[in-house]
């Protein structure tokens, strides 16, 4: 008969780690990170947010970034979600296919017991058309649900620079779709000829529902942005319309190719930044349905919390 | 009586302007620039061409350049076309409605008589819910009608940074569709999560078909951008693939746009870069009609040529 196996003394470590008197909670995406210390109750005590995200932290500099973050927000097991699990971020860790599930990002985490801390793993979908992954917004949308903050079963939305619709099917994330929305107005706004007009902020106003229109009517996305630069030519089109109108085709767009995945008369989750969930949800109104709006982040502490706990 | 009016020196020297020994035929765009020096018979004798694009020229040097272009190509009357007549070129010139026909362009020509040059108008298009402009392409698109190289009747695309699709009626252009095509490309390839996979060269393969097929679909460009990136990291596509996809779907989408103006079973019209009008080639082919590619070279030629005969 075989031996048994050896347990290697690193997944002891893990096996022992141990979430009953707190954590760091740590959303790190490519450019930004959010830091939270949470006590044994799972309330916040200290949060921490900067621009150090994975993009500018050198291989082999994560283990001196947590210290560091430890210093100033306790020594407490680390569960981290975001880019930080990419091939870009500290430790790759996998993707969980759909229908995935919080057990299923349980199941996936990627250990770092020297570290003593956990990696959430991303989320894949794959079909014979279609392929999509997400890193970070899942912890969100399964925390949204497994807290109650949307219902277990429903069409969520997650504004972003690319933004994610997701199908929840009794809690778990049964389908998703990205789209480059968010990126697409910052490479206007940088580095287009519309850029110079591109800077005013955004609001929910007439030039944005125009915008909204147009793009959630299926109009196509570059022949608008076109007559964007045409309308400040010949018509009585303002640098303080072309910021909302741009992005409200954007966004449009984005909730014409979302609401597919609605299903009649169902309100519509948006989870995420609150300057950006208003936004969509009144893009989301103009067509007819109404939202309930969730702060990504008491989403993302849920999820967490609910995965410290069954980590343990 | 009032005294009839003093016509200013300036003018009478316009009036003079004498194309019946030949002229230099300028496409001055936003980054390049092709100058050619045409004698009496029409036939080019010399040509130029650079990146000393209207970008590239300071406010005041404009004089400096084309005393530099007659160096090179002779002491000819100028004739340009292109961004050189634009709020951020040498002199603005205005721009002529649709419909506009070659007699339009002589009519708005923007004449320079101290320096012996002429800058052709652009062609704009106005309707309650649609504005459009376009500088150089007017040029080409009359010039092709002019000389032959295309019906006086039919749809033409002329495709490229902002590529444009007009319907010709008469020899003239009756609307006009611009599409940012090119420029999101450029876009994409300098500045996304995508540009490190899309330095590849792009040839009419099975990866830009594919491309083709969904953008022509009409699938969102935000949601189809983001899935490149998914299938680089799920699926077996590689850079070589996603370079010649995304140009596809640009161009598939853009195809779709266009095509809204053809009428049934004409063949369209491909006027431009020949590398690009073989792209657009391939792409409108795939939607089961057949096309004319024509050099731009040759229809700038003809156009400039057209109007030199109207101007004297």
């Amino acid at each position: 008969l075989p031996k048994p196996v050896t347990i290697p003394a690193a997944w002891e470590l893990v096996r022992t780690m141990d979430f009953a008197s707190g954590w760091i909670a740590i959303d790190w995406g490519t450019t930004n990170r959010r830091a939270f210390a949470v006590d044994a109750g799972g309330q916040v005590i200290a949060r921490h947010a900067d621009h150090r995200g994975i993009t500018s932290i050198p291989a082999g500099e994560f283990p001196a970034e947590v210290a560091s973050l430890r210093d100033m927000l306790g020594d407490r097991p680390l569960l981290m979600a975001g880019m930080v699990g990419s091939n870009r971020g500290w430790v790759e860790a996998p993707y969980v296919p759909c229908p995935a599930r919080l057990d299923s990002l349980v199941r996936g985490a990627m250990r770092l017991p020297d570290h003593g801390a956990a990696i959430v793993p991303g989320v894949s979908y794959a079909a014979e058309d279609r392929f999509d992954v997400m890193r970070g917004e899942e912890v969100q949308l399964l925390g949204a649900a497994a807290e109650g903050l949307i219902p277990a079963d429903c069409l969520a939305c997650h504004p972003g620079t690319h933004a994610k619709w997701a199908r929840l099917s009794n809690g778990g994330i049964e389908t998703f779709l990205t789209i480059m929305t968010g990126e697409l107005f910052a490479l206007l706004k940088g580095h287009s000829i519309l850029a110079p007009q591109l800077g005013a902020r955004v609001s929910a106003d007439a030039a944005f529902f125009s915008g909204v229109d147009r793009g959630s009517r299926g109009n196509a996305l570059a022949a608008e942005l076109f007559g964007v630069r045409a309308r400040m030519l010949l018509d009585d089109f303002g640098p303080e319309q072309a910021s909302p109108f741009v992005s409200g085709l954007l966004i449009g767009q984005d909730v014409r190719s979302g609401l597919v995945f609605a299903r009649s008369d169902e309100p519509i989750a948006v989870i995420g930044d609150p300057q950006l969930t208003a936004l969509y949800a009144a893009a989301i109104g103009r067509t007819g349905r109404s939202c309930v709006e969730v702060d990504g982040e008491a989403a993302f502490l849920g999820g967490i919390k609910a995965i410290a706990e069954k980590l343990q």
